[in-house]
């Protein structure tokens, strides 16, 4: 057992988990108890009850999200379960209240259909502004996302989106350094889980839109890269492909290309990995076009280790990785993200809060080789995603007004 | 309205809410980060997976408690739903912080049957180490509690026993301080809602057992007072009275007594109001035995004023306000009882554990006419409980162990 894990359940044991609550207003007498509870607390609550609006501003309730997990796709650990999650569900919502000021608690369920989970999510809501659902296996967590769009309140499975901002910047910063246009570039995505196919979706500027009954693709504003083309562990996906792979085989691969990763990856601009350690070899990266990006993220080992991939001729590698340069995390985007949201009052979310909080976060480093990314202790960072979220709301006109 | 409702309203607007959450550990750079959030938390969450109760020590599970309401009976506000309920779930968690030191959480849902909170309750219960049920409408409130009394964490509705534990209290120095035994009281209770029959439970040291199909009293180990007679908006309840009350029927009214209110104070020790304000008169507190303690709990306005009771010749008088002496209010036990629970990592309440709370909060003061109960202020008083309840809990053979 390396240290750090050994270290890391010590510091867990001593303290009892990382996470808190804490009152927001001193209490130090009767009077004031008069205050933040009976008697005068019922005004409050008959103010919310004569205007639902005022939950988000009498309340915690806007300052607030969830972070939901079944514990089925825990990091590299699979299904889990509810109760094991909780350390990484506890230490998400530690990087949102750190990096984004954004209250978050976090919630393990034990429950395992669609239904259950769609159900509990629109039980809890009125608790609060927006809902992170996390580590839950695929494709359960699409059909869970996309019936939850429409209860009122941001729903966001980050798993899928974050990692697809982070990935969508990382290569529109990587373009500039290589000298391309974003536009240009052919990708190739290795993993078509739903981190993978979330990837495309962001790449492409694709809007998705499902129930347990249909599975809905659009093209939708924004810039889009050339071709995607995506792999699964059988090779490249084609429209005879199961579910929502299906789905995406028309709206990639539009060269046609057949076969293999080592045959998709030939002439690609950028590869991008979501599916599992050692699976690229630097002669398969040796084939990409010149100025290639790499990001490798499976976890804990890529695809591909950078120095490999540099042998292979990739003029920039990136992991998920915080021990080499170039790490796409999602804690990049999701204080940021969610921030903005609960400060614009969002409803809900749309591609094109997503497009701005990846092109903030893009335009928030002047991108060299070895830093496409800012790193998450740069200060500024989320504020700056933050805004960019908060005025699209504003002007998709998503804000709930009074 | 008067300026208590307006000031209260003005403070949760400034600070959007007064609750919030906070990390117990200092994450200032990648190093930390990678202890609290991967690589280095795989491994607790491995720890978890292998040994279930580690979750109890690893994570804030064991620290928390959630408190969940539907929001169908809110203070004296009645069914105002999930989201006009948070202001107060919001102040009974920081009232958990700030006297036990328990991490709570207000869940507001919206869910209205039994079947439907049950289930949120154990599906969520992976999250916590106990559930304060809160400001639940009755009888749902007690099939919801009793069907969840095997989850394997402590789960309680606070409007119930909180209540009972306290009132249970407050008699036993009220009869000191009026020269009696507890035992030998006779007492009136006005209300058969939930929070009455939970009265009589405690004074009578009855256990309760129910589930959707069947209702169960009996008699537990424990201190008892002579007699209970408890009335509904009808009079006296009868075993001809509708659900529980019938069976309550069966436990109480020894002597027999038939008809309303002012029959049933004929001659009584003790006069315990929660049911509406202003139905009792001094003519009626005449009639009690001599040393009377009225304990009139209605919100905002109790059954009779303390003025007028003392004009009827009360001996001592309580209320649940904090305006007049001797309030009972049940944030005099639940951070306590709370702290002990989780503390000693009980698996569940038992009538044993309330009645140790019950007996550390009335032995924490020297009780005279004006001070039969503690301030929640005064320093101590959750710990003396806590310790209490813990040391029960043992007694019980009902600590979780690995």
């Amino acid at each position: 057992m390396p240290d750090i894990y050994q270290q890391s359940v010590e510091l867990h044991r001593k303290n009892r988990g990382k996470w808190g609550v804490c009152a927001t207003v001193e209490v130090k007498d009767k009077s004031d108890l008069s205050l933040v509870y009976t008697p005068g607390v019922a005004q409050v609550c008959r103010e919310i009850a004569r205007d639902k609006n005022e939950s988000f501003d009498l309340t915690w309730r806007g300052r607030t999200v969830a972070v939901v997990s079944d514990g089925s796709a825990v990091l590299g650990l699979g299904n889990i379960g509810a109760l094991a999650g909780m350390p990484v569900m506890e230490g998400k919502a530690l990087l949102f209240k750190q990096f984004g000021g954004v209250e978050a608690i976090p919630l393990c369920i034990d429950l395992h259909s669609a239904d259950e989970i769609v159900n509990f999510v629109k039980a809890v809501a009125p608790s609060f502004g927006g809902i992170n659902l996390e580590d839950i296996t695929s494709p359960l967590c699409i059909e869970v996302e996309d019936r939850l769009q429409n209860i009122g309140i941001p729903v966001m499975h980050d798993d899928q989106h974050g990692t697809a901002m982070v990935v969508s910047a990382a290569l529109m910063n990587g373009a500039k350094v290589v000298g391309k246009r974003y536009e240009d570039l052919k990708v190739v995505i290795s993993g078509a889980g739903s981190a993978g196919l979330a990837i495309a979706q962001m790449l492409l500027s694709i809007d998705r839109e499902s129930n347990h009954k249909s599975k809905i693709l659009k093209f939708s504003n924004g810039t889009r890269v050339k071709d995607v083309v995506i792999l699964d562990s059988k090779g490249i996906i084609t429209e005879q492909s199961e579910s929502w792979k299906g789905v995406f085989a028309g709206f990639t691969n539009k060269e046609g290309k057949r076969g293999d990763l080592a045959a998709a990856m030939v002439e690609a601009d950028a590869f991008i990995g979501v599916s599992k350690g050692g699976i690229v070899s630097a002669a398969m990266v040796s084939t990409m076009a010149k100025g290639a990006i790499v990001l490798d993220m499976a976890n804990p080992d890529p695809e591909i280790m950078p120095d490999e991939a540099k042998k292979g001729g990739a003029t920039i590698v990136g992991t998920g990785r915080s021990d080499f340069p170039n790490q796409a995390n999602n804690s990049l985007i999701f204080p940021g993200f969610f921030k903005g949201l609960l400060e614009s009052k969002a409803t809900k979310v749309t591609v094109g809060m997503k497009q701005a909080a990846r092109d903030a976060l893009a335009s928030f480093v002047e991108p060299t080789v070895d830093k496409i990314l800012p790193s998450m202790f740069d200060p500024g960072q989320a504020e700056a995603i933050a805004y960019a979220v908060a005025e699209q709301v504003k002007k998709e006109g998503l804000s709930r007004t009074k």
